[in-house]
């Protein structure tokens, strides 16, 4: 892969954004890279890890004369780092992020950039439970699907760039509605985090002599959830804060399922128990089929 | 390890029963192993593997003459087969069982065996979302729980003996109360299967266009869920009926615990939301610390 960039600000290296950038490197996709954490010690980090030529703390420093600005903090942070780039960012430059709501990231970024700046939200659907850029690594993205949701009338040379980077990383790329996918995340992610996260605390809650025993015998299916329910907390605050109306219309559906199921078992009904956990296996081989899992 | 049986029959030797039928290959245990299922399908494959020396379709001749009976069918056929095998047991017999649910097969098994014969309720706490005989491996039961639960004044010597075998899969071995036992299975491994597949399920009764997306995007999380929701229908079917109270019980807990999850998310509380994702984290790390994950 030939250079795609030649300066690229990260804003926010954690997991997803260290990943990206060990990509660059890897790949030679951009001529400089340029880092911005809030915390000196990530920044250590990041220095230590060589992942950037340049760090700092400051947004504005970072994004000034980038061609590529990369947005990877936690979507809480994403009105007031617009805020401060907004002034710094040169005519032409792309700016992309890599949040898992799209609709409010569109909302809370672009009427803050300068016409002439190219704002392609992105999502890289990948990921483990660990947090911080000494966790990330470039394998991360391979054979997944990064969602690319660019507004009406973006720029296709823009939007090509950034589509380019991903593919780099070994993504499959698609592009969709930016409403459209905050609906399918929240099937395919916040909801299923948010019940790993649920059952994980009603087990907290139980007995203290009960509690040891479920750490024991975990095996039996709860460990999953327990790993999914050791992501970062902020991260999924924020998710939830902002894609709230399409987890809770999916919410909704579920807990008339749930609901529906817990019938079954109290009267008894196998047949409808059975027909249930049957139908289920049909999507799971989907996912095989399609090389997801 | 030596001999620990003479004869042993499988009544039923799919995943969990064939995987442990390969240890007593392996490590000598048996000195013949009968195996019984309902379909001859089964007992072609059992053949095939040499998982038995003898096959049969009827539970009666298998456990004629075996001082050790492993029932290792569905939970729904236990009664059942306690009456076809009843006066087949040689006296001295030991009958265990490796059911995840434990009061109700000592209520379907008890009634029914001579005195002499000695009942060890038994629950390997392992497996895997594939069932039948082909699937099974004797490493599947390594550094995992075995739960025994024998009832007051059970002999000695006899749980001794399933100890031993289970010790020789590699298994940690617990002794519990059957209730007990109901209810660490009920949240370690019954709910979070009945929610596996209820969310599932979910995603299956949304639109086709939604669908076929939440496939190609499942790596966020649902993925997890659709493996768990691919595991025996009649397994888990019998599993909800047979422990109804427990389940209902926990169950009643997690939606309680959701809808505060639900109105949190409705309301914008954001401090709500991070604090109950923080301290599940301590969980996680619980069982990583105790080799569970």
């Amino acid at each position: 892969m030939s250079r795609l960039f030649e300066r690229v600000a990260f804003i926010g290296i954690g997991l997803i954004g260290s990943s990206l950038a060990r990509v660059m490197i890897r790949d030679g996709l951009a001529g400089e890279i340029v880092a911005c954490a809030r915390t000196q010690a990530t920044l250590d980090k990041v220095k230590d890890l060589k992942l950037a030529g340049r760090v700092t703390r400051d947004p504005a420093e970072a994004a000034k004369g980038a061609d590529l600005v990369v947005i990877a903090t936690h979507l809480s942070a994403y009105a007031e780092i617009g805020g401060r780039i907004a002034d710094h960012l040169r005519r032409g430059a792309v700016v992309t992020d890599v949040g898992s709501v799209k609709q409010a990231v569109i909302r809370d970024l672009k009427p803050l950039l300068p016409s002439g700046v190219h704002l392609v939200p992105g999502h890289p659907v990948a990921g483990t439970e660990f947090s911080g850029p000494e966790h990330g690594f470039a394998e991360m993205f391979r054979d997944r699907w990064c969602i690319l949701t660019p507004i009406a009338g973006t720029d296709a040379k823009a939007v090509a760039r950034v589509k380019a980077m991903w593919e780099s990383a070994g993504m499959k790329v698609a592009t969709m509605d930016p409403a459209h996918h905050d609906l399918v995340l929240a099937i395919t992610s916040h909801l299923p985090h948010l019940i790993a996260y649920t059952i994980v605390g009603t087990a907290t809650d139980l007995e203290d002599t009960l509690k040891s025993e479920v750490i024991k015998f975990s095996a039996g299916g709860f460990r999953d959830f327990t790993r999914i329910a050791a992501s970062d907390p902020i991260f999924w605050r924020d998710v939830f804060l902002a894609n709230r109306e399409a987890v809770l219309a999916m919410l909704q559906r579920f807990t008339e399922d749930l609901t529906a199921m817990q019938r079954a078992i109290r009267y008894g009904e196998g047949d409808k128990l059975q027909a249930a956990f049957t139908r289920t296996r049909a999507i799971r081989k989907s996912i095989v089929d399609a090389k997801q899992a």
